[in-house]
């Protein structure tokens, strides 16, 4: 089983990195790119037979603890269908 | 519109931030965590009225030539439907 943690800036943080890559796109002709925010991602394997409850409570917990900084980044957990 | 283009590692390419991140979360217990990959993404605001064809070309060529690494990254391209 397989599960994506995203992480990123909330929406109200200033993003630099993002607002570089903006502008540098736009000055290269793209203006039809209004704003670009950049974010992480964590894909995560589990070990089979981890129940899906399981897995989505421990990767919450981590998202929060661990993985993001609650205080300037909003996180989402994605629990894949095992393929 | 918005899309989201994302960037990681090939698989065949070591990845040392996720393999500490792996190690570290296994120390602490987490048993169940095989394995993680790290990669980062792009959240793209695109002007309304950009058709979803020219969309996906151009963005399929910006991720392709200034924000991965083809050599050693692998990229992909979502673009989402305008909400």
């Amino acid at each position: 089983m397989r599960a994506i943690i995203q992480v990123a800036f909330k929406k109200t943080v200033l993003d630099p990195q993002g607002r570089a890559i903006t502008q540098a796109l736009q000055s290269h002709g793209h203006e039809e790119i209004l704003g670009v925010r950049q974010g992480k991602f964590f894909e995560i394997d589990l070990a089979p037979g981890t129940s899906r409850e399981t897995a989505r409570s421990n990767l919450e917990r981590l998202a929060a603890e661990v993985l993001s900084n609650p205080v300037i980044e909003d996180y989402e957990v994605t629990v894949l269908e095992p393929s």
